[in-house]
């Protein structure tokens, strides 16, 4: 084994795979594409023995009308982890200071070891799990030449940065990342192009496209070039970038997906925070983060798979009935508990 | 504008993009994937709205079967670009040297680039463009901790490695990047399992998915471990997946392409050492690389799109019909220089 010694010192990045009746671990939609067969006869269509277009022009051209950008000011991958891979790639080097909030999505400080960067964590208010963008500033201002990665709503917590939180991070000089995967849940807008700000932004969420890897960046056209020599070429597959598109023309569909489950998120949190065992933080996200006596192995134990983090666990906002799963488990469990005397 | 150093004194991957009527630039297989109806109707049944299987099991599965590995030896991805990517993240450093043939895939050299590592490009044989590997194995025995990337046959000029290569290449202690996305054309076999031996198998050319992007390697489970440990997880979609999982059952048919593609490499080569101005290389791949004095914009006049290098052009073998009018067009190319005297 001749791994290098940053690699070789790594953890995996992890999933618990457990089967259960109930999926709320992933933050994945509800609902599936309602327009297979349509997308299916495009691609048969298409030949698959030829590359995909080189630039997916297709594909940012329908995302910069969509949201008011020249397609020179954005870039598709394969998800947006792949163009977060890329643009850490491209900003941060062995040493370049690159400050996020912990806990905060994993992958961006495996990307920040893996580029040689020295990660400078900012906990979170572990009662609220808000973004301490205060503490972040304060981390920034003692750092040259820095990198901040933002992701708001911040999973695994949910909490939103507020509404000047960007541009106080991008006044200190950093260069920021701003991922806003679950963005559309907050009914965030996308902010203005800036030199130092690179947006990433997914179809994997309130599109509801997870099993087709499609994300997309937002930047300055400069900044896009600069990019785009790290990114892979020819990293958006024809099917999914097809679809990706065709799902672009059905904005009002997913206005109304992300609309329900906004109200489902809203029913979810009243019923947790009825319950006196129960912590939820807020979130503006499909998912909410909880301190709670149950543990990730009772809901198992009733069929619902929720995802375990260190001192709370999160569960994804799905469908009506995989919610009310969840609550009438949680219910179950806290009962159990009480009648058993485990914390009377 | 804040990109590092090392990614602003980079350009960018390009690919001269022209219409033409006949496509020879790309090293795509000529025959498009013939079950696309059952494809399609596999993924429609499937949710669109759910991650990707966490670890590509199914095909990682199908891999080792069809090539005798178990799954632990296997990693899929998005096209070998990602993998090598990775595997190059996970082996180079700062300062690592890295040896590899010149001219070759240049995505290696930005590869090596971005992780900082230290390029030690050997050139090949200008007058055969055969892979130099003596001079390869002298570098190497001067270097520490040192990794080579090899593709053989090479591309862009189809030299293949002899036998015994890898083996004294493995024999220098180095850690060997084996790029064999082009083996199939030679019929080479996949080379045992060594804890320092990656290699790379791509489903784009012989298997004639370009479209999708799907990649492989193979490698010691240890090793497999390590490179894991960087790659990007869910890089590949669910269709891709299914659809290269489904190909691996036609290895039939996919040898009956191969042995196509291969006849009329040797149709064309021959058709090119009967012509005095022309020096084809020998070439393993299913693309001959060639000096002559037509020129690329010579070909896109004739409606042939060929590839351009510095002193030779490249062109993929096509269907007989496309490999017919590539000919055709160096013909009336070189009889209209000797009819106006221009090398006459």
């Amino acid at each position: 084994m001749t791994a290098r010694a940053a690699i070789a010192a790594m953890t995996a990045y992890t999933l618990d795979l457990r089967e259960a009746e109930v999926k709320l671990n992933q933050n994945e939609s509800p609902f599936d594409f309602p327009f297979k067969t349509e997308a299916l006869l495009r691609i048969a269509g298409r030949p698959w023995n030829l590359y995909p277009d080189f630039e997916s022009t297709g594909l940012r051209t329908a995302l910069a009308e969509a949201f008011d950008f020249a397609p020179e000011n954005i870039l598709t991958g394969n998800g947006s982890n792949e163009l977060l891979a890329a643009t850490v790639a491209t900003f941060v080097g062995p040493g370049t200071p690159v400050v996020f909030a912990r806990p905060t999505f994993s992958l961006y400080e495996k990307l920040i070891t893996i580029a040689g960067g020295l990660p400078v964590p900012v906990a979170l208010d572990p009662l609220t799990g808000l973004l301490p963008l205060e503490e972040m500033l304060r981390a920034l201002e003692a750092l040259r030449g820095a990198v901040v990665i933002v992701c708001s709503p911040n999973n695994p917590t949910g909490g939103v940065l507020p509404a000047d939180g960007l541009q106080k991070l991008l006044d200190t000089g950093a260069t920021v990342l701003f991922d806003r995967a679950y963005g559309d849940f907050a009914l965030d807008i996308l902010p203005p192009l800036h030199d130092r700000l690179v947006t990433l932004s997914t179809f994997s969420k309130a599109w509801g496209l997870a099993a087709l890897r499609v994300g997309w960046l937002a930047s300055t056209a400069a900044t896009c070039r600069e990019i785009r020599k790290v990114k892979l070429p020819y990293s958006l597959n024809i099917v999914s970038e097809t679809i990706a598109a065709m799902a672009l023309e059905q904005r009002a569909l997913r206005d109304a997906n992300v609309e329900q489950v906004i109200a489902e998120r809203e029913r979810v949190a009243a019923a947790l925070s009825a319950i006196p065992e129960v912590t939820a933080f807020p979130s503006g996200a499909n998912f909410i983060a909880f301190r709670s006596p149950a543990t990730f192995e009772n809901f198992l134990a009733h069929g619902v798979l929720v995802r375990k983090y260190d001192g709370f666990l999160r569960v994804s906002i799905g469908s009506r009935e995989e919610n009310d799963r969840f609550l009438d488990a949680l219910s179950a469990i806290l009962v159990r508990d009480a009648a058993m005397g485990v914390r009377s």
